[in-house]
């Protein structure tokens, strides 16, 4: 091998392994650590993705990678060391445009909002909050700036978390969303229909709901001896390693609910980190391709599969095994409804499968803006109540249950909130084109035979990594453009049946 | 502050961040990752460690601390920052002398010595295990020669671990140790007293013996919310930060003992690592002075605190809480002879408070003898099985029973050994100084209160954390030299007495 190529690889995969051993931490703090660790361990997060991001950003590296690119140029641009190039080349030219005191100074400053916003939560007092909101904004802006020109100060936001998506190939997708859900909510909230997820509420002691949850996992198509499940409060999934998956879930004494499709959620993120190509390992084209892809992976296990009619056989097996003498009246069908409940809620975490769309498509627009100079942070919590008023018909009786809601405006995270809902419509796209490439995926989902989907998505999804950018994945990936159809024909025939609408 | 200091502050800060991470991520793999990790996670350590020692013998760091020479010789010695470019001047310099590639060798060849120790362990074959040996020792050599001038070979091995103390020092000191030694076991083996520990054999289920376990850890002296205690094969203690202490144990469901000394043992170090002063943080004089003291700490709370007549009554209050309707028939007298068996044993980790220091005190000799040029790695089963023999009167059967029983010279850790006698030197010395200061400690253990024992430990040692080499810590400490009459008076007082020996 060629020795450049051979120092490419060595360079990157020691941001790799910084990057990898910075997941660990910061599962660690989050599952494990003793309470006394803190103030040591935020010094040692800090510390790792400083040195990662000089390795990223190196002179070395540019040179590099600026030696490599005729090589990289005549070989097929689909080959691993043509994507290598080509997606270090775009990390190293984003690392390099942020000066390190604006970096140092996001830190200091999202470090202090979190702090903030946690106290103005707990006081529902939005006022607490706005300085600290107006300061992070204001360091965006900077952020933005740093990567003119653009065609929508969004979009620099947004490349973050879904590489090469603009807000013009977003917007006018979410909006179709929005106005193809906005008749459907309509529809469910006037139908006589109650569905009864009773089953689902009561006393469920947690060793049994531990015990259910890994026996789910084990359910799902996921390496053996590539994982474990940990207790946390905002559950999360994580890869130490492609063979190293940090599954977390939380438990709700009251509501199993909560614990089953949370751990499905989350094992779907972890079962896509475990498809990654041992080739690419180390490189920054090892990973899957963007946060809406990954949220794809995570929905299409939790509502696809989990929440399907078909996977409520394994599911009430699983129930019965693990809280003995219950859900025997229970049947499948009963099991079915429960599951999918709709019902607007205030909070988005807590959202059904089909109003968390809107709670998505409102944070969205709200973002843009923000970002477009069309609103100001003081003005969000009015422009929040009235939009949940026009979305979900909800009354918003508190900044706490309304626009305090989310860590992700004080962590600076604008632009992520959009890949929640790309996730569900690429799923979509990808359920039906599973739906074609495997033959009828119901008899299987019924039987607990989930290997061929998985199959399914290593070689249609996973084996392509994060060799391409968010837009060329779509094409790869689903043969098309993006395309709110498959989602909403999902939501519109199954909850018209469940929800009996003409 | 001056801008030099701060920096200075900073870059030790770096360093020791990638060291702690470090210790996570090594902690994480002996108890919690899961088995798909092992690959990754060698990367990603041999990646911090790399990174590490780039930091550690940076030119910069090296320049800054030529600089900060002249005002740090103005200070107090004994001041935190006189004592912090001291030591890092030292750790730098140390850092520079050994070349890259000899490192990177070093880790190289120990990494596949150690799989094959394993495998030559398991069939009881030295002689697949020689030629890396062989290799290990010339490695060791060569580093060796990264420090010349010196008095004597071992020296500059011994320094990593106990530094500045040289052969010099060290070798009369365990000499006169085995020597001391030897009547006592001899007269031990000569008694007709037989000590009873079947009371410690058995059935305990694991459930209990970790509860029992905790609540060991919960009397000892430990700051509360700063430590967690896991599962592992080979217990150790680490910390990610003094109040972030990882101790782990082992249970053997039909002897418990295995458990109750390992956690006291662990606990001790984390003890230790949990009084390091918060002023000194993130620099390397924020730890523990040597390996030989910290051993000194887990031996102190291990054997003079944990196996002492005065402990066994909130042992027993312990044991029986944990054994339901257990250990009724036993009293204090009694668990105070099961928990003192001495029975000369072929392997060290297994040993008991008299014999262990023979076990050092041979492969100490055995080690000097091989850098002294005077025994060859191919002599070492013969050499080992005769000094069996001679200091412990027992025949060795195979080697997995005799020289292939420790990792430590598969790890090149040649140097490591003899700090676990100067650890058990050191800590009758302290208990003695403890003795006198405090008072009485015996019906404060007696008592359970432990808090007397640990203010001191906090004022005489823990307080100085690594800012003096290890000779001048024992002069400052136990106030005069290295002296093996308190240890030797120690074990022949106890032992006399529970041996009936004239």
């Amino acid at each position: 091998m060629d020795p450049a190529w051979q120092e490419l690889r060595d360079r990157l995969g020691e941001v790799s392994d910084l990057g990898r051993a910075r997941a660990l931490l910061a599962w660690d703090e989050r599952t494990q650590m003793p309470a006394g660790g803190a103030t040591a361990r935020a010094d040692q997060l800090a510390t790792l993705a400083r040195i990662r991001h000089q390795r990223l950003s190196s002179g070395e590296l540019g040179r590099l990678l600026e030696q490599l690119a005729e090589p990289a140029g005549e070989l097929d641009p689909d080959s691993d060391d043509a994507s290598l190039v080509r997606i270090a080349t775009r990390e190293w030219s984003k690392a390099q445009r942020v000066p390190a005191e604006l970096r140092a100074e996001l830190t200091r400053t999202t470090s202090l909002a979190e702090r903030a916003w946690m106290e103005a939560r707990e006081r529902s007092d939005f006022g607490h909050f706005l300085p600290h909101l107006e300061r992070v904004v204001e360091l965006r802006r900077r952020y933005v700036d740093c990567f003119a020109p653009y065609e929508h100060p969004y979009d620099p936001l947004l490349d973050d978390y879904e590489p090469g998506m603009t807000t013009a190939d977003l917007r006018p997708v979410l909006e179709a969303l929005r106005q193809g859900l906005g008749p459907l909510v309509e529809g469910i909230a006037a139908s006589r229909v109650e569905l009864d997820d009773s089953c689902l509420h009561g006393s469920f002691p947690l060793a049994a709901q531990a015990e259910l949850s890994r026996r789910l996992v084990e359910l799902l198509p996921l390496e053996p001896g590539a994982w474990r499940l940990d207790t946390t409060t905002h559950p999360f999934a994580t890869a130490i390693a492609p063979s190293d998956i940090r599954l977390t879930t939380r438990y709700d004494e009251t509501y199993v609910g909560s614990a089953i499709w949370a751990v499905i959620h989350e094992a779907g993120h972890g079962i896509y980190e475990n498809g990654m190509p041992h080739e690419l390992r180390r490189t920054p084209a090892g990973h899957p391709a963007s946060l809406g892809f990954h949220e794809s992976q995570s929905r299409l296990w939790e509502n696809w599969v989990g929440r399907s009619r078909p996977f409520m056989g394994p599911l009430l097996d699983l129930l019965r095994e693990a809280f003995a003498g219950r859900f025997g009246e229970i049947d499948a069908d009963a099991l079915y409804r429960a599951a999918n409940v709709v019902r607007p809620s205030l909070i988005r975490v807590e959202a059904d499968e089909v109003t968390y769309n809107l709670h998505i498509a409102m944070r969205f627009e709200l973002e843009l803006e923000i970002f477009e100079g069309a609103l100001s942070p003081a003005e969000l919590p009015e422009a929040w109540n009235e939009r949940m008023r026009e979305y979900l018909g909800l009354e918003v009786p508190d900044d706490a249950h309304g626009v305090l809601q989310d860590v992700h405006w004080a962590a600076g995270s604008f632009g992520y909130f959009p890949t929640y809902s790309l996730g569900n419509v690429i799923a979509a796209q990808l359920w039906e084109a599973a739906a074609q490439a495997v033959g009828d995926l119901e008899p299987l989902v019924e039987r607990g035979e989930l290997q061929p989907l998985r199959d399914f998505l290593d070689e249609r999804l996973y084996r392509h990594a994060g060799k391409f950018e968010s837009k060329e994945m779509v094409r790869r990936v689903v043969e098309a453009g993006l395309d709110v159809a498959p989602l909403l024909r999902h939501l519109q025939g199954k909850y018209g049946d469940l929800y009996e609408l003409a």
